[in-house]
């Protein structure tokens, strides 16, 4: 019985897993393994850590900076999702952010003179998703909206 | 013999008072002055720390972390150019920075999804201008810039 609740969670991971959105986010992780060492880990490990649950969010206390973990996960996560424009839209995006030590902040991608994303981060300190797939389908909802605003502006996009 | 050039030199400096951009950057000092402690004190005297000569430049190491109160000439510097484009414009155009420990960084001001303004900093630390004169005018250009930048892209800049 616990199988047939099992499968469909796998099939979700692997669906998630052959994203463009995530095979960006794994190229790089990957790429900031400098010595090799993650080699051998599948990328279901290398993104466990952005999996966080909602009992595990209620346990992170947002009081002080962010953990500097955190911080590199939400610049890598935007760094992919910039990566993933790029792709698609043969534009670069380049993100910029600025966190406060609340964990209260604000992050932009830009292509051109365009700004493809710009977004309000609070509680950055539980930054995190609960599933591989809501990960994947943030993700991907980013990059969608970013190259729909291309569409729409495409003259400052490229200037 | 002196007089005759100190005479242009005060010209000049009150030209640079009376240039929308600096009005706007005294605004902004004067609002940081929750006290009232700077209510006798003269422009030119709230604006000292920006006028930074060539010799003084040249004393200032550019190793280590910025100076917390050049990062927060810098931040007011940027907030100026976006209020003084408000003020031309009617449009909020607002800055987002981004600096790393050596003094190297990036700001943008955006209106709408229009990036009106993007710069790359170096040298933070020695953040300065030379004169009230050079202040004003590098201010004011880029204000025109960013207006600019909105004439050729309205529906960006409104949206």
């Amino acid at each position: 019985m616990a199988d047939a609740a099992v499968i469909p969670a796998v099939k979700e991971t692997q669906a998630a897993l052959a994203t463009s959105f995530i095979k960006c986010l794994v190229r790089l992780l990957r790429a900031q393994d400098s010595y090799g060492s993650w080699e051998g880990k599948p990328d279901t490990e290398l993104l466990a850590d952005f999996i966080v649950t909602k009992e595990q969010r209620r346990e992170i206390p947002i009081i002080g900076d962010p953990d500097p973990d955190v911080l590199w996960r939400l610049d890598i996560y935007y760094a992919a999702v910039g990566l993933a424009i790029e792709e698609r839209a043969g534009l670069m995006a380049s993100p910029i952010m600025n966190i406060g030590h609340e964990g209260f902040g604000r992050v932009l991608l830009t292509a051109g003179r365009l700004v493809v994303l710009s977004k309000t981060l609070r509680d950055v300190h539980r930054f995190g998703f609960e599933s591989f797939q809501k990960l994947a389908e943030a993700g991907t909802r980013l990059v969608d909206d970013a190259i729909a605003a291309m569409e729409t502006y495409p003259d400052a996009a490229r200037a």
